[in-house]
Order: structure tokens, then C-alpha cells, then sequence
């Protein structure tokens, strides 16, 4: 009996350490992906310097302080409305049939306990990726825009239309339901952004002097060079070092505590891809616009490396490292194509080229899924058929067509009320000084405003 | 008996396997540990580059080297000093009854062994946050104080002023014990560093030409603006950027190795609050100054940003979502208020508004903890009464005098020995030609310099 | 009976749970090794834009454009060439008693599943290496090399070069294998880019108006500023913050598995003797320049800063506090003395430093390890009298003969088939407007092109 009983006792004793190690493996657990998804998340933050250096280099000295402004105050009115209730309508329990979410609108329902540890480690992460689709607008949307006029915007979009169809993609709504694949965003950040760009572009009208009618009738297009390429360059790379967050930390998780190693080859795989694609993209930019304007151009190269990131956005989890390439270089190549037809054939004025880059790779890269896709989801070059790319073509319409109606009528609206465009003559100023009363550059010399 | 033997030898493997695991999760928290204060340390390093920016950018272009090199070089000073004296005083032995530590000077007792391991990873978390109040300094000193003087103020700091009441709140001396509580340093760092910045600016006077005396007495407040917003902006982008490492990366642990989720939660959460606060800063300063000086003011905007996250940094892991939102709305008018006083009644020229974001700011960040404390401390609004308000109150005023007058008796005794301002002339041709001999910008048009 | 199948059942049970927390523990050490390489790899990414950036602010503005296209796409075709070839002839299976890798070219033999997730782990954080090592050298050639040539040379040393011995050090080859010691790469990146820098400004010749022959047959050398000082600061201090991710994660894990805190313990120590150095470097720099010029000269200081650090990337993990401060003194005087050397005496035009930072203090790093290693490496001063030393000393003359000789073969063979440099013309207007047909700063007055 003794004998039993001290046996009993060591059994316990062992099943307790062996209870204990669990626990704390799972604790440990949780922190590593806490850590995960803050990397990721301050990558993502970080992105908001890379595009407001690039849109602030492709434009000119005159309007630096309005654009350098709007991108650091989209993100600062975005985050508040994200948490007060872009949030809820993204994440929270879901309503009408996978439409839109419900719920925990300015957290009303957390407390500061450890069961909400999932929601504030998920949020800081989300923040950041509402921030990134408002601020790609900025950039088509330079030059012209009245600061209020974009401020109002910039709410509703971080508030409602991004939050709304990213509910449909991640936050369980429908078309996840249905099996849509867009990893890190490639149609729910990026090409949402796009189409709200192009709409806004469209009502804005182009720059004065961007499409100049000549006493024949025909109409001269104007290249208005940006001031400042090495902003431009150095926006890029920061871009391309916040990716790895974007894309990397879109795995959600760094370990599962299955005891696989999913998680971490996930991550892995998708620094490979992410890379490879950019990397692709800006050679295949380079190679192209060489060939066709006989001369490696700097601003398209660099468009073409966001091509080639944008691109890989949707796939870069289900893709072989040779197809990324493949995606980086068709991205790289389409996204010279898509500025030269925006601005000379449909001549609307995206200054940054942020139409092309994000809406138009993003397409694109949502499309490459269903093409290219293996594993997880099976493209029509890995025994798939067309299944896969006709969810994806679905995703693509039905989030294309929310994102430009709601900003569509969101642009018409602000229009009519508070007025979108500055005057012919603050333009000619600079909005910097007509909008806030200072120079960008105080004691340099600027030739004339053009 | 053999059957109680192979039982036994059972029992043991079992137990082996378990210790193993134990003591293995032990080490493998210690290296997430190690990884988590590696990514705080880094974002907090990267803040130089942003202090950087945003002088250089809020200052004339005359002067643009000489601000960069300030910057760079008060890290390199400081770490070595840090290392030497700063440490030891800061984080060693307590004596004296918690007002100074006194061991580990030089690491002379550290071991290149694994007894050693915490001291060399706390020690570069903390570096950068000595580097941080040291270069507080520069701002408001900007475009007027010699290179040379600047180097023997930034050593004594670093080793000195900021190390023993460093001790004092973290290091385990009397104001910790009190129950004094800053979680990430609006005292510690930035009040001691926006103390040091007022006594600079006082013992330095203002620059020639920023108070102009009219023949009736009357003094004129003359602007002298920035010469480059966007360096100012992407430097306010990378101070956010790093201050999640600032804020986050002050749990001091990714993991506490019990079991529980808290230092998860608490970075998460950490990371909620300092988002919203700082994004709130940047709006309230941004509508301030819009219906105060109509016109959204992009340097009071962008250092409304930046109050918003000294503001949150004492109670950032101790307040809601909600709360961190009005600390950064009040930080955010609270520094448009703070800087017109300073400049306009109190006269003291303070070029980038260093006083107002790091001092004001730091002290009003501290008090909201004994306002909106929860949990761990308990505020005035939730139950806490007056009492540690009152301990709050205590540290703000001890720290600010210890601050306050060292640093004055410093900046008077260089003063005295070696100067601390440059030549009027010296000044008025720049401190980029006067003292490094060479433009920031060669090549470019400068206009007169003002 | 029963009793007995009851304590089996027990103890399998608890055997499981501890063979299950083994597991998970396991695939969780994976996961934050994943992680720390991946902090790893995106630190030295951004490196390029710290390389981007120092060699755009030390050079003039004529030339911004092509600068910063150089290094964007430096890296883009080395990453899709060291994926194709790069990756193995560095790190596939081993050949020719240690000469070459010679597998896993195209991840040829790679499928995308779990047995090959320390490939896609290792490759990320390996790319960036090899495209600092190419990036080094834009730096000495810059202001007058083809765009064209640029790139082929940029291919070639990523896919051939830089593997190549890199394989004999870190791969599996011969010089590991005796026991040289280079923690991060002083020799084998640093080092192997500098030659290559050396050879190509030799192969170049120098800038128009560079060095000027009187009518005395006196040659003048004449000092050409860099046009942004702000931009060089900025991309040292990025440097400092990549070299973080350099030296700390070279340590390859940041858990090992076996229960010890050696890699975190490392990883701390890294980072304490990385800033220790750096920290001296700009200091020695500094105050080197300062007596020797009367004054204290920006781009010494910010070179001293670089030095330090290429000094501690070979020994950071085997020397203390104390000698890694002395290592970064001697690099920080060294620079200064080299960069006077090469500019003067062997009158080799090398624009941003970059032989002098790179070849010349890589080479001194490596033979620090000699010197004041301990621990795992026994150097001269820690009782391993020259055994150490002198490999040091085989592997930097050997991986130097073998970078200078197959890069400046290399060079002539470019120049001969394609032509290494622009036209004199060509030079004198700027590479922006000849090469790639735009300004960098397009609206802002320039002066003349000196």
C-alpha cells in the first residue's frame, strides 16, 4: 500500500512538471506571437514614412509640407476611427449573412483582462494595414487636393469602406466563406486603395497644365517631374523593408504549439517570394522602360518594384519561388503599361502612378493565385482548373465594385459640400502656401512653379 | 523487484524528460527575452535618427551639419560614458539609501560567462534610453552653442544627472520603492532630458535675431522657420516608429516563464495605448492651431504627435484605450499652449519646441498616471484618491529640481571655462562654415542667411 | 494485473504529455530562430538604404539619381542571381576539397515543404549579406561608371565572387575548416567588397578635376564636397542600426535547443561590443581629424563611426567590452589615416571612402580576432600566441587575392567589351541627366557642376 501510494505520489508529482512545462509552452507560445505580430506591425507602420517620402519625391517642392501632412494625419485620424468602429465592422461578430461585423465598437465590450489579450494584439497589427489603404490616395490625389477635403475622406475610408470588405475577406465574412485567397492584401489593402485613388483622381480633374490643348485641338501631355529622386528611392526601400512585415507577419501567428513547423516555413517561404518578386518586378521596369523610352528611368523602376510587392501580395504563400519571379516580372512590365495608358490614353492625372501600382497590380496579383497557386490552394497551372481563379475573379469584381462606388459617391458627396479642389491660384502657389501658410524648404531657392 | 526497478527506471526517464523540457523552456524564454529587448533597443536607437531629423529639418540649413553631427555624436560620447560610469551609477548596488548605485563600473565584475548574460542584455536597453536624454538637449540649444561644449555637456548627462535619478525611479532606488510609477520614462527620460533642454536655452539666450527690440521698447517675436518639413516629418515618423520599442519593450520581458500571458498582454496593450494617444496629440494640436492661428500648422501638428507619446509613456501600460485617447488630446493642446508661452511671454528661444514636447509633456504624462491609473496603480478616476497622485507629484518635483539644477550648474561652470555659445559672427555665417568647415548643402543656393 | 496496466497507462500518459511538450518545445525554437533571422535579414536590408544614403549625401547632386539607382538595383539583380547561382555555389554540398558549393542551384532540389525550411530561412537572411558586399563598391565608383557596366559587374559579384569565398569561410570550405574566425563577415563581406571597390576606382581612374597637374607638373588634389550632409548622417545612423541585425544575428539562432543560454548571452554580447565600437570609431575619428585638420570634420566622423563598426564584425563575439572599445579607437584613427593615404599619396579617386571603411578596416578586423579574441578563439594577447593570428592572416590574404583578382579581371573585361565609364561630356553634366535623362532635384537651382 505504501508502496502504491508512494508511487502515486512520484506519478503526480511528474504529471504536474509535465502539466506545468505545457502550460508555460503555451504562454511562451503566445508571447512569441505577440512579438511576431508587433514586428510585423511596426514594419507595416513604418510603411507610412516609405510612402509619404515617395509621394512627396515624385511631386513638387510647393506642395511637400501639404502631402508629408496628409500622410502622417491619415494615419493619425485612421487609427482613431479604426479603433472607435473600423475595427467592429471588420472583426466583430459577424451579421447579415457576411456582410459586415457588429460588434466591439470602441472596445466597448473588453476589459483590461487577459481574455481580450487576443484583440489588442490583433488590432495594433490591423491598424496598420486600414492606415496603408488610406494613405496609397494621397499620392493620385496629390498637388491639388484641399487638406480638409482629404481629411473628411480619410475617416470615412479607414471607418467604413475598408473596414466592410475586409470583413468579407478575413473577418469571416462571405468571401473567405467561398474560399477567396488574398493573403496579405493584395485586393483588401492594396487594390481598395487603388480604385478609391482612381475615383479620386477621376473627380479631382488633372493638375493645371498636365493636359495642355493646343490651338489644333490636340492635346499635349506634360511630364511634371517629381523634386526630390532620392526621397523617392529611400520611400521605395522603406516600402520594400515594411513587405517583410506586411507580408511576413500575415502568417499571423509564429507558432501554432502544434509541434509543426508550418508557422515558421510559412514565414520563411514568404520572405523568399516577397523578395524575389520585388526584385523581379524593378529589373523587368528597368529592362522595359529602357527598351521603350531609351533610358532606365528611375521613377518607373522604382514603380516597378512596388509592382512586383504588390503583385506577390495575395500569393506569396502559395507560390514556388521560380513563379514569383514570373509574378514580379509581369507585374513589373504591366505597371509601365498601366501609367502610360492612365495618363496618355484615359489622361487622368495620377501623379505618383498609385492607380497603377496598387489597383492595377493588386488585380493582378489576386488573379496570379488562381494561376500560379499550389498547397493551400490549387491555380490553374497546379492541376486546379478554373475554380480557384474564378473565386478569385469573383473577389476581385465584388471588392473592386464596393471600393470605387462608395468612394465614388464619398468624393461626389465632398465635393458638393465642403468643395474637393483647391483654386487655380492656390495651385499655382503650392499648397504649402495656401494651405499652410509656410514652404517646405524656407531659405532655398525654387525655380518657378511650372 | 525487477517489476519496481523497471518501473522505477520509467518513472525516472519520465521525470528526466520533463526537467529537460523545464529547463529547456527556461532557456528558450530567456533568448525570447533577449530578442524582445534586442527589437525595443534597436527602435529605441533608431529614435536618434529621428531627433536628428527633426532639429535638422526645424532649423536653417546653415546649420544643418553641425545639428546631424551634435546628434550622432552625443550617442557615441554617451554610450562610452554610459558604459564606464553611467551603468554602475544607474543600476548597481544601491547605497546611501536608494540614492545612487554604486558597482559594476567599467562591467570591471562581469565575466565573459553566463552569470553575466542579464547585464549585457539590459545594458543596451538601456543605452539608448540614456542616448534619448541626452539628445533631447540639442533641439532646444540648436544653431548657437559650440560643438566642444555641447560634447562635455552631453558626457556629464549620460554618465551623471540622467543615471542617478535614473536610480532613483528604476534602478531600485527611493522613488521606486515609494510606489512612484513611470512606466517607460515621461519623467526618467523626457523630463530629465526637456530640464536639461530649458536650463541649455535659458543659460544660452536666444538666437540674434529672434527677439528684435523696436525703438519703443516693444520686443518683437520674430519666426524663423525650419528648412526642411519633410526631414521633420520622417523624423516624427521615426520617432513613432521607435517608441513602440520605447513604450513596448519597457515590459522589460516578452515572457515572465509562470504560465501566464501578462508581459503579452502588457506589450499588446502597451502598443493599443500609445497609438491612440499619439494619434489623438497629433489631431488636437493639428485642430488647435487650425482654429487658434488659421491654418493647420505642420510643425505644432507634428509636435502635437509627439506629445501625445511622451504623455503616454509614464501611464501607458496602466490607463484604457479610452483614457490614452484624452491624454493625447489634452498633450496635444497642452504643447501648442506651452510653446507660445515659452516663446511669446517667457521669451525663451527654444527652436524645435524640445521644452514643451519632452518637459511639459513628461511632467503632464506623469501626473495623468495618478489621474488614469487602473490596475496596477490606482488613479484619481478610479478609486485611488489623492494618494498616488500625490507619489507622481513627489517624483516630478525631485526629479525636476535634480535635473534642473545640475544641469544648470553644468551649462554655468562650461560657460565659464570654455563658453558655451559661438561668436555672433560665427552665428550669423552658420555653425556648418564656422565650426566643420563645410556646407551641409554644396552646390545648392542658399538665400541669405537670415 | 490491473493495477499494474493502471500504472502503465499512467505513465505512458504522462510520457506522452512530456514527449508532446518535448516536440512542441522543438518546433517553437524553430519558429523564434525563424524570427530572430528574419530581425536579422530585414536590419541588413535596410542597410541599403543606409549605403544609398551615404553615398547620395557624400557625393554631388548631379549624380543623386544614379547613386541611388545603383544601389536599389544592385540588390534586386544580385537577389535574383544568388537565388539562381549564388546561394549554391556558397552553401550547397561541398567540392573540390573545400573550393566551391555546388548544389541547390535554382532551390533546384528544393520542394515546398517542411524538410526544407532552413534553406528558405537561411537564403533570406543570406541575400542581404551578399548584396552588401556589392553594394559597397558603387560607393568608390561612383560620379563617373556606366550605368550598364555597373550592373554586369553587380551580377557577377553576387552570383560568383562573393560566394565563392564566402563558401571557403562560412560554407563548409577549407578556411573554416583550419579554424579562421569571422563572426559577421570584416573578411568575408566587408572586406571582399572593398577590394572590389579598389580595383574598380583603379580601373576608373579618377573624377574630372580631381587631381589637377600645374604647369609645374605639381599635381593639386582637389577636395569635391558631397551635396547633402543630412542624407550621409542619416544613412550612417541606419548603418549602426542594420550592423545590429549583422553582428547580432550572425549568431544564427537565437535558441540552440539544449537547454543553455549561449545564443542569447551572445547575442547580447554582440550587441554591447557593436555599439562599444562603433561608438569609439566616431570618437577616435573625430578627435583624430580634429587635431590633424583643426577641425572636427563630418564625413571622418561618420566614416569613423563605419570603421568601428567593420572593425568588431569579425571579432564582436570573442573579445569583451574593454578590447572591442579599443578595436573601435584604432579603426576610427585608422580611417582617417587610410582615407589620406589612398586620396594623396596613391591618388586613387574613391569618392565616399568605401576602401578605406571597408577593405581596409575589414582587414584590421579580422586580425583583431587574433589579437584580442578569447574564449572560443585564443588571440595573441589571451595566451594563444600567432596560431590564430596567423590564419587570420592566410584567410585575409587569400580571400583578398582572390576578390581583387577576379574583380579587377572582371573590370578590364567590362571596359573592354562595353566600356567602364561615362564620356567626359557625359561626366561633366551629371549622370542624372545623361545616363537616366532626368534631375534628381528638378525646380531647385543647382551651381555649377564644378
Amino acid at each position: 500500500m505504501r508502496k502504491k501510494i508512494g508511487i502515486m505520489v512520484i506519478l503526480l508529482a511528474c504529471m504536474g512538471v509535465s502539466l506545468f512545462a505545457q502550460e508555460s509552452l503555451e504562454s511562451l507560445g503566445f508571447s512569441l506571437n505577440v512579438v511576431w505580430l508587433f514586428i510585423g506591425a511596426i514594419l507595416v507602420f513604418i510603411m507610412q514614412a516609405g510612402f509619404a517620402l515617395v509621394e512627396t519625391g515624385l511631386t513638387r517642392a510647393k506642395n511637400a509640407t501639404n502631402i508629408t501632412m496628409k500622410n502622417v494625419m491619415d494615419f493619425c485620424f485612421g487609427a482613431i476611427v479604426y479603433w472607435a468602429v473600423g475595427w467592429g465592422f471588420m472583426w466583430g461578430e459577424d451579421a447579415l449573412g457576411g456582410l459586415i461585423g457588429t460588434k466591439q465598437f470602441f472596445f466597448s465590450e473588453m476589459l483590461l483582462n487577459e481574455a481580450n489579450a487576443d484583440i489588442y494584439k490583433n488590432w495594433f497589427f490591423q491598424v496598420v494595414f486600414a492606415a496603408t489603404a488610406a494613405t496609397i490616395v494621397s499620392g493620385a490625389m496629390a498637388e491639388r487636393t484641399q487638406f480638409k477635403s482629404y481629411l473628411i475622406y480619410t475617416c470615412f475610408i479607414s471607418a467604413f469602406i475598408y473596414p466592410i470588405s475586409g470583413h468579407w475577406v478575413w473577418g469571416g465574412g462571405w468571401l473567405g466563406n467561398l474560399g477567396f485567397h488574398d493573403f496579405a492584401g493584395s485586393t483588401v489593402v492594396h487594390s481598395v486603395g487603388g480604385w478609391a485613388a482612381f475615383m479620386g483622381a477621376i473627380v479631382l480633374g488633372p493638375r493645371l497644365g498636365k493636359y495642355i490643348k493646343g490651338t489644333d485641338g490636340k492635346v499635349t501631355v506634360k511630364a511634371i517631374p517629381g523634386h526630390n529622386i532620392p526621397y523617392a528611392a529611400l520611400g521605395v526601400l522603406l516600402l520594400f523593408f515594411g513587405w517583410f512585415g506586411f507580408n511576413g507577419a500575415s502568417t499571423g501567428f509564429a507558432t501554432i504549439g502544434d509541434g509543426s513547423v508550418w508557422s515558421g516555413l510559412a514565414i520563411a517561404r514568404v520572405c523568399v517570394t516577397t523578395t524575389l518578386a520585388a526584385a523581379a518586378g524593378a529589373v523587368a521596369a528597368l529592362i522595359f522602360s529602357w527598351i521603350w523610352f531609351k533610358k532606365p528611368d528611375a521613377s518607373m523602376t522604382l514603380n516597378g518594384l512596388l509592382a512586383g510587392l504588390v503583385g506577390i501580395t495575395a500569393p506569396c504563400a502559395v507560390v514556388s519561388p521560380g513563379a514569383s519571379i514570373v509574378i514580379g516580372l509581369l507585374a513589373g512590365v504591366l505597371v509601365v503599361l498601366s501609367v502610360e495608358f492612365i495618363d496618355k490614353v484615359l489622361k487622368v492625372d495620377d501623379p505618383v502612378g498609385a492607380v497603377s501600382v496598387h489597383c492595377v497590380c493588386g488585380i493582378f496579383g489576386t488573379i496570379a493565385v488562381g494561376i500560379w497557386g499550389q498547397g493551400e490552394v490549387s491555380g490553374l497551372l497546379h492541376g486546379g482548373g478554373f475554380t480557384q481563379l474564378g473565386i478569385q475573379l469573383l473577389g476581385i469584381i465584388s471588392v473592386g465594385a464596393w471600393a470605387a462606388l462608395t468612394s465614388l459617391v464619398l468624393f461626389l458627396i465632398i465635393k458638393a459640400i465642403t468643395g474637393l479642389r483647391v483654386s487655380p491660384k492656390e495651385e499655382l502657389v503650392g499648397l504649402d502656401l495656401s494651405e499652410h501658410k509656410a514652404e517646405a524648404y524656407a531659405g532655398f531657392q525654387i525655380f518657378s512653379n511650372m
